[in-house]
């Protein structure tokens, strides 16, 4: 009990059109450290105060978009015991050895509802965060903060087909806790589900849409919204096209901004956002206040931010 | 699984000389929220991100020192688990009955081998944080966020004898992590230990002390350093005697700053910090580096912090 | 030498639709202190560290915009030294008695090319800043600095017309220094002058219109970035209508958010920029770099901010 | 008039004892660009947002302390003029031809009656900031802000003799204006004086002192008091001695750290403070309130900040 079973999101693998492009955009601009190139060409990065082998996987391909996401879970006995768990909801579970993925042991890898693929596993290789951890101090060399200061991957949007299903299997099956949730207002639908499984506000969201398997936003940690601002500045001096912000989130309470990577696919970095506690009521949102839900600061909804995914 | 079984430390009770020197601390300048006063005159506050109904009790007596802590669980059920494997590692186990003690459901006390009394519950009124649960958007009406700007009780250090064993009862009954301890250079012996049961750096603490059951400090969070300043331009403004800071932890990595209130007791409020996961490895620091690892942006040790304890 | 002549801004006398919300406006929610209602039920408000008696002047009427703005100069002599001045270059000098003005000694008047009627006054009746003069300390009892936390009326943007003809005036009559300009990337034409009287990169600036004396905005200094985006969480609180913002300047270096009050004149409230020396080359912006030089974080033009003058 | 006649404190001259150790303190660790080694080895550092050539000239001897300091004026006019001012006041005036100080024009020195030795000059080499003067954009690339992020000298504090009349000096010669000063509780005495020739609360102070000629301290400026933690948490790490903070003074408003570089010099990083203008009375400490109005945070004088200078 505490902190146990699915720990963290570990892994988004992103889809990009061009590995150079990308390559600046994740690594020179946005600062993160690339740790690995394999032989499929696949780049490998981590944010700095990240412990494991990486947690952003890059693939060049002619479609933009993720092909999948994993977390990280406690231990191998998690595995064994949310396989079955996965298994009784009606889900296939694949098995994944040991390497397949690189520093990686084993996974399990099932479908969700929405379309998406996930993965889970319990061993990934950890490389530190440079402190070490004998006598860490506070402040790694200069360099190894850089960029737009990224701490850490923290969640996923995701948009698909039948999120109630989602929202279900992640409660049910996974132990997560729905923090928020956005509702159309006149029919009661569920829009978007935010689920946490620790104590941010989310680790994992689902967003309804129309098509499965769609892919709206991989998001960054920054220490703090100074930092947001300044991750801004770079933004607006390297040209990458913004979708929205700065701004705060309604939901979660986030100091945000959200840009595209050269292929389209979009990235958020943000900060701040309250505690969250498993035992504390879901919030609910419905689109009379969806302005003030998603971007709290003018309560503007942005079309772009609603309709544009990969 | 995820975040279950023991939540967060949702109430200290502080024993203080003088309540109208206390309520002026920490309620006009703190700005912890009144909620209560109760028949034996003992005063009740909440932050005000806080949802539950209090988290920090006043009781006027004529010595300093904290009566007890107390963690929120999950549910029920975890009460009953917990109690058993409590028993099991053979501490005595006290029932308490729904509303001995206000707005709380049933509670099982401890006294752990520090000497520090223990209880557990897993029912508290919730009275929320004054946004609501439907659209509430981001921000409270003027007032409610005042004083220091405190979000939330969020841990504290406590000092006391036999502290390995304590370390011991958090990781293996109530499933804690130990995220960082102090150890002597020379002997190895444990001096201080940071035990974690969620992703903050730690929930609660204990520094070896020759004495049983002493108080350290108790520990707000704000919701940046920008307010760590602000709220130390408050301290100062009031001459609230400071014990050390503005600084930044080595530990944990928080920004701080630590001062007394009218009776002596030691409050901590901070900010930032690390996200702590519990497959990474513990880390240790020994006192070759004490100057580092607790107060490391001048590496100084203040002797106050080392020998003052209520 | 050193800081003389003309100082700051002092003064801007703005025209609203309605007195009752512009107090909520100004008041309540930005937090000015209303200090004064006149006779002619004009209301007077200071920010908390200005020592002047007031700032901004609201008149209802029943057209929006700026009736005048107001430089308060060093000292009679430069009054005198000024008067001369400017009716050396072409300007009608209007003589305003002591007193005509609250709490304010004489003034001088004239209009400018732009058709603005800018004033000069020596002497205004100083209230402080509520920490006295003798050991002030930093920090002002809790509810002096409220709202959007505002330190100071800062500067205006204004509409006119013949704006190469205002540089010229402020530059050559009043000794102000030209820190940046934009200009039509085709024709060279001047479009928005930048003038600075002190180390800030401007205390007046105006944009060319086809109309004379029109009001683009006010603006507000405040203490950090960090006070701009907790700024930004009220106006969305409020539902004030947001031009642009969060956002940062390509001109100045600022960190803004723009908003309109209920009377649909645009206020800003800003923070950072650099430090501004007259000894260094005038920065040139051209339209082909519009979007940078007004919202650097991501390089829009918003044809609001563009189109909107009262 | 405006910002004329002297503008700002452009070039201390610090003496080191160790040029290695010197280079690798306010180069690699503070982060000031090294511009140029004179046939002397004396090394030129200029902050990044400043445009003249240095501000920051270091000489490798066997005393630490300031050889002397030079305020930029705004034209060759101003010098003549500041010249014959200076003689009537009684102090002797050397003339120092163009180009005997590197990229530099002709100056002006006195002693001034604290002991120091103060130079004017009107033209030095400007060199930028690196944005350039044609669109700009806010922020330079990555590496031109770096170490303590330190955009500009600002000012210093001096310790001698004579400082009354040092402060008729430079009030009544100069047209600075005394915006605080500190005095002895008891006798009146003038113990500290902060002199501003712009709208910063000072450009120049001088501290009561048994012996002529002292240096207190330099002090640079950060964007924000964000990143005066993040230079403390640098300070940390490298292990400078830090003489005091983070704190905030009373006197100025500033958000401070005070550390030493490796010759015994005192430095100073800083962010924030009031807006000064000369139409408000000078703010008087007395020595009842030394501790609040040195750092307000803790109102605790150290008697190392009073004692080391040199």
């Amino acid at each position: 009990m505490a902190l146990r079973g699915v720990l963290r999101l570990g892994e988004v693998a992103i889809r990009v059109l061009d590995m150079a492009e990308a390559r600046q955009h994740y690594g020179d601009r946005m600062g993160l450290h690339e740790v690995m190139e394999d032989a499929k060409g696949q780049v490998y990065y981590k944010a700095w105060d990240e412990h494991d082998h990486h947690s952003i996987v890059l693939r060049q391909t002619d479609r933009a978009g993720m092909d999948y996401f994993a977390f990280k879970v406690f231990d191998d006995a998690t595995l064994d015991s949310l396989e079955k768990r996965i298994k009784a909801f009606g889900l296939a579970v694949e098995h994944i050895d040991a390497g397949v993925y690189p520093k990686s042991g084993r996974r399990i890898q099932c479908v969700l509802p929405s379309g998406h693929t996930m993965q889970l596993y319990a061993h990934k290789e950890q490389i530190g965060n440079s402190l070490g951890y004998r006598n860490p101090g506070t402040t790694p060399d200069e360099g190894v903060i850089r960029g737009f200061r990224i701490n850490r991957l923290d969640h996923a949007l995701l948009g698909g087909i039948n999120i109630d299903e989602n929202a279900k299997f992640f409660t049910e099956v996974l132990d997560f806790n729905m923090s928020e949730k956005l509702i159309d207002h006149d029919s009661g639908a569920t829009l978007v589900v935010f689920l946490s499984c620790s104590i941010k506000p989310h680790d994992i969201a689902f967003v309804l849409q129309p098509e499965a398997n769609k892919f709206h936003h991989v998001s960054f940690l920054l220490e703090s919204a100074h930092d947001v601002i300044k991750a801004a500045d770079m933004i607006g001096k390297y040209r990458i096209p913004v979708d929205v912000g700065p701004n705060r989130h309604g939901i979660t309470r986030g100091a945000t901004i959200y840009y595209y990577d050269p292929s389209g696919n979009r990235n958020e970095v943000f900060a701040e956002g309250y505690i969250y506690y498993p035992d504390t009521p879901t919030i609910v949102w419905d689109t009379s206040e969806l302005g003030n839900a998603v971007f709290a600061q003018d309560n503007v909804v942005r079309a772009s931010f609603l309709e544009v995914l990969t």
